[in-house]
């Protein structure tokens, strides 16, 4: 064995030594979430807070700066070695930027700003939550300042999220869109509105859960590599690529809940069970940015789940399922029911097209946030004026506008763009595949969607975080992240469904 | 805050960090057991042997060492701080006599060991395993050599699991319950068999469960500090006092399988739930010894669970559930049939009383495989001679004889006879809460468990380990553990049910 060979080893043993703790720490997560007894949740606190700690400080070690500094000048490796050295010396000087009395106190900050989040929520009332914001926003500004940036603090943010973003790229990318957008929302309008009512009777729980497991099936998830459970608030988590555990929770009466979010976070889950198994704790086995993850949620969700195509397969079973509540409902009033496009206040519950609008507003006052010409005092206030201008809708507290997300009180400001960016993502990964694969749609009409996962294993699962999002978009669709995939896309489906009823 | 709290203060900071690293290990394993999907097995088994190195490493630092050293010098804490620092630098003292080069190869070993019981078991043939334990064999009488001992190296094995047990002790014991028991069996034997065949009629698994929660609730189970899963071997185990799980199996066509394991579970639990929580990741927050962690389960199992006042309160809403299966039975019937006392082959399926003796043969192959009087490739001759010998049993394969137990895979020698002493404390305890508390039985009759656990939660549980096994007992008996409560309990117990018989 060459001397950067055995050194490479080195590095790949501490790496994997660190992600063994960190997934670790990921299970006693899924636990809390799922099965932990009420009593356990102090102790468990204090578990998850130490292995942060423990894998944190292994990785931050010199050690692993050295080992890093000796590998980065070895050349006789091979180009995924060569890249997993590289992406984790990026890591490693990241992490130093920051001086461990900041990610202290940063800790503390966002602990106490949670808690405020909660209650301010339940009490509805933003003032219980704006100072603690406040000093979570002064922190996030600090952390700007220490990870550094060339144009915009915000880029140094969204930067954790999807390396290379920039807030130049997505407001370019975003005014592209909201016009579209809006002209799209402007005709559907004009159009009857579609009607969705019979996805609120009642859907028996454990019928509901049956459906889900299929659905998951269906898209191929493997059951032998994970499983699925009930939580508050559906999430994918994975502790390898071969044990990848998603969440859902049901609803009685909305159907629409479950089934959603369980072929959402199916999407999620696929994407990690293809990550490569031998780059388990390396930087090639992790997921290339939160814009792919969300564009492989969204790719599943929206583009196949809401389609007609893959109804055309499945909607018979589930009127056989639920034939009290169907019957009545022919395949295409079903689908023009789950695509019916409104405007609404929780973002969480928003259509395909709206939700971007959800999306902008955040990003919009995040930004102001962050370069200081707002303060979170003034929140309310201009999410209420955009909500109005761009949605048309009017919010009448801030439990239903601005402290309906947790996010802000996480501390994770850059984050929501990534879902409107994924959903583009999506659209242009589909526009590929339809092109790709001949007959796709003919083949989800058959319930056959292995082609559509056969295409994502080859294009999209397998490289880890070898390329950025921009290269691997460029890669597997020929471009880069261009918004008129999404335009066509949502013109062609809802012209469809809204102009249809039109005549 | 004096020197002395303020290094106290650390070593209780560094014990917690390292319980929590232990507890994190105990969860994957209970996740293993409970819900992992098969695919995950070989990061999961990484990630527990890394945390367990960790919480290793961390344990056995010299700085642990150096702050052991100088709190042992301060006489200026309470006795509990004391006892604290005192069992902490024994286990210190223990953790450095073993090399980190014998630890490695010692679940080296063990995992080989292990793997082929795994192929022995399955193929039936003991010689695949022979060699692989004679290796285990060797690893701990080096590890006898290595912990010490003054009269008997197995003497060093039993003190893992229970500290002060000696072969002197056990010997004496076990040659004081021998003829007792045989006297007993030997009366049974001459009286009519009882019957219980109604145990082995069909019975719904879902109803089972419920029957198995309502069991753990009358026991005062504390379901907001636990849970109950299913795996395929019951187990308890405990990530705080506060999180504290069992788990049973349920065989539909064995109702006793899942009702006594899931009593016996719920025993060990309730003592893990007693510890006190202010001791979280200290020896008094932990428990005395494995064969005070028995006597827990086999109090409530045998002297109460197979009691007749405790059924006098369950067999009716037990019937009611199961109205085919034994609304022909009455109570009577049903006490005896629970309580069959019959020589089998199978350790885990024993009565109350021949039990014992699985344990005895087992304790004494040990004794001779430790002391190199005997090689493992002599275990089946001799295991299938103590069986004829001693409960009068042919052996027919080593499936059903030597190679049953997972326990010398596992390089757990020296474990087995707390379950039999722990048995013998279990009656000792049984007798002094009758002498306590006037009319418990009729208590258990109107389904009142209430005085047993607070008899427990005083005497027992709060404890952890300040006190030996022997001192513990003493202390809540008023003498050291004799086998002679338990004489007086099997006679009264089994002569009152086949005798009556008789007449």
């Amino acid at each position: 064995m060459s001397v950067s060979i055995q050194q490479y080893e080195k590095l790949k043993n501490k790496l994997q030594q660190i992600a063994d703790i960190k997934y670790a720490a990921a299970l006693l997560q899924w636990d809390q979430e799922t099965y932990l007894p009420p009593k356990g949740n102090d102790a468990r606190g204090r578990q998850i807070a130490t292995l942060s700690e423990i894998s944190h400080q292994q990785f931050t070690d010199e050690k692993t700066g050295n080992l890093l500094q000796e590998l980065i000048n070895c050349h006789d490796l091979s180009n995924t070695q060569k890249r997993n050295i590289q992406l984790s010396n990026d890591d490693y000087i990241k992490s130093k930027k920051l001086p461990s009395a900041f990610v202290r106190k940063s800790s503390e900050v966002i602990n106490k700003s949670f808690h405020s989040w909660i209650s301010a929520r339940k009490e509805n009332n933003f003032d219980l939550f704006k100072n603690p914001l406040q000093e979570v926003i002064e922190i996030k500004k600090q952390e700007a300042e220490y990870l550094g940036y060339s144009e915009h603090p915000y880029d140094a943010l969204m930067n954790e999220y999807d390396k290379g973003l920039t807030v130049k790229f997505t407001d370019e990318l975003f005014s592209s869109l909201k016009p579209e957008l809006s002209s799209i929302l402007a005709e559907i309008k004009n159009c009857p509105q579609v009607e969705n009512n019979f996805l609120h009777g009642h859907f028996d729980k454990s019928l509901q859960w049956n459906f889900g497991m299929n659905l998951l099936k269906s898209m191929h998830f493997d059951f032998e590599a994970g499983r699925q459970d009930i939580s508050e608030h559906p999430f994918t988590t994975n502790f390898s690529s071969k044990d990848v555990r998603v969440t859902t929770r049901i609803d009685e009466n909305d159907f629409a809940n479950m089934t959603w979010s369980c072929i959402h976070e199916g999407g999620h889950a696929l994407y990690e069970q293809g990550l490569p198994d031998e780059e388990y704790g390396m930087p090639l086995g992790e997921y290339c940015s939160l814009s792919i993850h969300e564009s492989q949620s969204r790719l599943w969700e929206n583009c196949i789940g809401r389609g007609l195509p893959f109804w055309t397969h499945q909607y018979l079973p589930l009127q056989n399922l639920f034939p009290e509540q169907l019957k009545n409902i022919p395949l295409d009033q079903f689908y023009n029911g789950i695509n019916k496009v409104s405007s609404s206040l929780i973002r969480t519950e928003a259509d395909e097209l709206t939700y971007h609008f959800h999306v902008m507003i955040r990003y919009e006052i995040e930004k102001l946030l962050i370069d200081g010409t707002i303060m979170s005092k003034d929140i309310p206030a201009i999410w209420n004026e955009l909500y109005d201008k761009y949605l048309g809708v009017k919010v009448p507290d801030d439990k239903n506008g601005c402290l309906q997300d947790v996010h802000w009180s996480h501390g994770s400001f850059g984050y929501f763009a990534t879902y409107s960016i994924g959903s583009l993502y999506a659209a242009q990964f589909w526009s590929a595949i339809k092109k790709d694969i001949l007959n796709v749609e003919q083949m989800l009409i058959s319930g056959n969607s292995l082609p559509v996962f056969q295409w994502l294993q080859q294009h999209i699962y397998p490289f880890g975080r070898y390329y950025s999002s921009a290269e691997l978009c460029k890669k597997a669709t020929g471009e880069i992240l261009d918004s008129k995939y999404f335009i066509e896309y949502a013109k062609q489906k809802f012209y469809d469904i809204y102009k249809k009823l039109h005549q």
